[in-house]
């Protein structure tokens, strides 16, 4: 097993995912928790304003970011509606790092995506607060625990394993194709109103093609999105956002998360198409 | 004399909560005046969105988070609506830690818990920025002293020494009691809304048993809170958010801040019983 | 040429400046990138909530920060609404520090302030990362080459040297002096609707005087200021916010920023006076 302590790191690094808000003292709290365990740590906050109990959202900010954190960075993801009952809280080995929350989903992407070493439910109270709450499970658990690994506790330390086939997941399934029509959904919506959809760029070729379609070609000549509930075409595209018309009509482009995405030049793509997270869209090859 | 210079902890910890909002760089010039002149701190943000100039709202959540900071942690607190004027800037060593800012009740729980070793009153400039200003001591005396005090100046150094017994307190009286009943009050909302009242947990054994109510008994059976200006009673008890009824009706619960807490599942306790800051409560304790 | 490398610090430091909010982990994932390249690095947040695409509101926080940052500290600057065109990205190394970010203007007040060392176009993608996004500049070239610049890379091998006349900047004029009167304009509103305008603190010595008028005396008798665009006059100074009267007048103050402000006590001199970035004030000095 490719266990490597994180200790290898200078400075062993936390990050941190949590819908708390900013106002309470709570993440000020959860860091202080934090480097009385571990000193030399260096805590980066990744957002604390997931949407309020928004799994599927605080999931996909976490797929968004990990990749670009230190390898044996540390992440201590709290959206958790269930803090309190039953649901596990869970330590996972993944990849070339460690994820640290409650088992409600939130780690669905990275499951999916890097190869599992280990997962861990933490029931050691050893490496717990000593009194823990029935509400903040961020502060007397998560937060320790975290900085219990980052400063080289190992992960089987924490507690008892567990299969990690049986950890809870969300839907995330890619999109899947029917002849050359692919059908997915919107995956995310970020603070611009800009529509992410689960297609990975590289299933959209014309993006990186030097003669996509800024407004001059009709919709049958080339690919194009059809929002099938919504009865709306999206077929123009652009590089970036200051390339496009300003006219208020939406367009395609590549989100940097590495997602197609769909974007109105200073406006509201979701507000304007009337989509969300879940809305279906199909992506009509219909000249490959 | 408990003094042990900060130093003796690995990385100073610096713990700022301030009125001042993150949108202006307020913050961020604190933080550069502290890290030019302690190269090695670790600045933790408690909380910025103090409500403004909203000194016990500061105090309160400053008391629910002291300590969970390391030993040694210098706390610089701002809010400040009297900056500029006579109001004192002071610096006292309570318990194992330092706390820094205006001498107007934000610590007036960490006076009323902790034993005061030391009061300094700010006065010595060598520990100020060289132009101060009359309207961001955050940024021109604040900042600077924590800093200093971090890297282990003596507090004794910047200034004179004042009673403690002088300085500024609110009002943060404890609960009292008349035969079974307890009288109190809402101490704080927190950002969901929940009302938390200013009755330890220790007052409400029925919070940790394992028969309390949820629902399904009267209110003359077990102790319940009574709003007597609002004509409201709550009776309904809850161990966690996720175990009560959405319904929203309101329940007791135990505050991860130690405190006796209402709320409405995923809803607002303060807007449905229309109370906040300083609306009294009764703890009747019908039964014991 | 005084160039000193950052690694003369015992801890380099990054300072952030966005419009970028903080719902969406972008940030984050600035920070992970840096904390990759740079372990030691300590990355300080001077704002992330500039106002989206907001250039001149940008520059302006930079420029009342800066200067309280340690030398070396490395600035990674990105209100860019370019992103992705053909407008350059840019290094600079400024007076004692350096400058990373779009050249779109952000740095106008710098670049006017400081001495310019050297100026490099960031065409060397050896200090990006591997692949470039079209929308996030941000994660791909500025974060990574900043924390380059932090560890100590030469300003030079970043990419070609660029004339520092030929950069982009905005109208940053100073106020100017016709007789008596100064003719100025409104530069900045902050979070408190308080007004600052163009008018260095220096020029105005009343704001030092201890005779200055707090009401007793009619505008003829003493400097005030007129907003002809609005007809309205302001002829009252205050040292501090506490020591004006509380009636909903506004009132000339000596703001932090180094720059004469304009506020109403407890309420909003911008609505009060249906004054904004650009709105220009004269500075009638009447008995001078």
């Amino acid at each position: 097993m490719n266990h490597q302590p994180p200790v290898s790191h200078p400075r062993p690094v936390i990050a941190l995912l949590t819908d708390f808000g900013l106002g309470d003292g709570d993440v000020g709290v959860m860091k202080g928790v934090i480097a009385t365990i571990t000193p030399d740590v260096h805590i980066i906050d990744i957002t604390h304003e997931v949407a309020p109990q928004n799994i599927p959202s605080g999931a996909w900010i976490l797929a968004a970011s990990y990749r670009y954190f230190p390898e044996n960075t540390v992440f201590v993801c709290v959206v958790d509606p269930g803090v309190g009952s039953s649901r596990n809280a869970i330590a996972v080995h993944a990849g070339d790092r460690f994820f640290v929350g409650p088992d409600n989903g939130l780690f669905s992407y990275v499951l999916a995506q890097q190869t599992i070493h280990r997962t861990i439910v933490l029931s050691n109270p050893a490496y717990h607060l000593p009194q823990v709450s029935s509400t903040f499970h961020g502060r007397d658990i998560f937060a320790p625990v975290g900085a219990h690994l980052a400063r080289g506790v190992a992960l089987a330390e924490l507690g008892t394993a567990i299969d990690p086939a049986k950890l809870q997941r969300i839907d995330i399934e890619p999109p899947s194709r029917q002849g050359t029509d692919i059908y997915a959904y919107i995956i995310h919506v970020d603070r611009f109103g800009n529509l992410i959809t689960n297609i990975p760029l590289s299933l959209v070729p014309e993006l990186s093609s030097p003669s996509i379609n800024r407004g001059s070609q009709s919709a049958e000549q080339q690919p194009h999105f059809v929002f099938p509930t919504l009865g709306a075409t999206v077929d123009r595209y652009s590089r970036f956002f200051s390339d496009s018309a300003d006219d208020g009509q939406p367009f395609i482009y590549a989100d940097s998360s590495g997602y197609v995405g769909i974007a109105v030049r200073n406006g509201n793509a979701a507000t304007n198409l009337d989509a969300g997270p879940g809305t279906p869209v199909t992506f009509v090859a219909s000249n490959i």
